[in-house]
This record gives C-alpha cells, sequence and structure tokens, in this order.
C-alpha cells in the first residue's frame, strides 16, 4: 500500500493544540489553540493562535495558513517566518469573530496577509 | 471578500473531538478521539474513532474518511453509514499503529475499505 501513497507526516490534531508558537527571532508568539477544519471538504483552513488576554479575557487570535506553520524540534514548537512587527500588524480575531461566516472571512484575510497562495481555488 | 471564497463551514478541532459517532442504525459506535492530519499539505487525513477498551487499555480504533462523517444535531453526534457488522469487519489499529509509516498505511486501507476516492492523487 506504501507505494501508491506519496510522502505524507501525519500529525494528531490533538497533539498541535497547546504547541508553543516562536517567531524567526525565537520569541515565543502564543501558542497553538486550534486548528480549523472545513466540514464539506478535506481542508485544513488555519491554525488558531492565541496571544495576549489574560484567562482567555479579552484573547486575541491570529489565523495562519497551515502551511506556514514549520515545527523544529530543538525549540520544541511551531516557527512562523514573521518578525514581531508584522505579527503586531496581522489581522487578530476574537474567539466569536473565528468562525463568522463560516471561517471564510477570516481565511481569506489571513491568506491575503500571509501571501499564501489559496487552497480553494 | 466573501464572493471569492465559496462555501466553507468552519468547525475547530477541538469541538470535533469528544463528539459521539453513531451508526445508521442509531447505535453509538463510539467517540471522535483524534483528527490527523498532514504536516506537509493541507489535508485531513481522517478522523480517529475510539471504540471498545477500557480506561484506555486494549482500546482500537478506526481511521475513517473525514467526507464520511456526517454531523446530525438532533442525534448530537456524527452519522457514518455503516452497519454494525460492516464497521466490526472495518480495518482497527492500536493508538501506535495509526501514525506508522507517516499514517499513509492506515488512511490506505481506511479509504479503500469504504470506498472513499482518495485525495491525494
Amino acid at each position: 500500500m506504501a507505494a501508491r501513497s506519496g510522502h505524507t507526516e501525519a500529525i494528531p490534531a490533538s497533539k498541535v493544540i497547546g504547541t508553543a508558537v516562536y517567531n524567526t527571532a525565537g520569541q515565543n508568539i502564543g501558542t497553538i489553540e486550534d486548528v480549523m477544519l472545513e466540514k464539506t471538504s478535506n481542508n485544513i483552513m488555519f491554525a488558531v493562535i492565541g496571544f495576549g488576554g489574560f484567562l482567555g479575557i479579552g484573547e486575541k487570535y491570529h489565523a495562519i495558513p497551515w502551511s506556514l506553520l514549520d515545527y523544529q524540534s530543538t525549540r520544541g514548537g511551531y516557527v512562523v517566518p514573521f518578525s514581531k512587527e508584522q505579527l503586531e500588524a496581522a489581522p487578530a480575531h476574537s474567539i466569536n469573530e473565528l468562525t463568522n461566516d463560516d471561517g471564510a472571512k477570516v481565511r481569506d484575510a489571513s491568506y491575503d496577509f500571509y501571501k499564501v497562495e489559496p487552497y480553494w481555488y
């Protein structure tokens, strides 16, 4: 069976959630809080990174295209190719906004901002 | 932005995990324990359904193509289009087997058994 499969690397969503995220300068910029999935297709929409807030109050979230997350075992977390300044300028959302309009609004803004080729064309 | 997006329906992985799964006869056949993702593509590989075992000892898992899960709010869970007998004959795996060979072996066996068109061609 392996011959027909091509290369994949499986990661359970439960292992992704809770993993730390760093920027290119090695600063911890938050934690993966969730992974947004599409119900009606086979696609991962984006990763949800939480930052700021206190005990969930006023916490804001970045939606980051899945393909931008690079797990680095030496760091024990994901590294995203952005500076602190770029991330501060990135779209941020409340927890409820993330699933507004079926998630498409947040997803589109994310792929636009990070200049990642949309997967849905 | 919405105009370019087509239809999506966003669901956080954390909400999927822990949801009950029923077969077509309304029998509870287990719980979604996890969702297997591909690190190097944008794809959801399969849902992991736990059944049997006791406190995790000897528990076995089915890998089920994401597209076969149909959430029914009246039931409060996912319904999969199989009889009890079909599910008993389905491939079952230990937790460690699920990610063997980067998950491709389990994924391929699942799509074969459930006769779902592979997404990876």
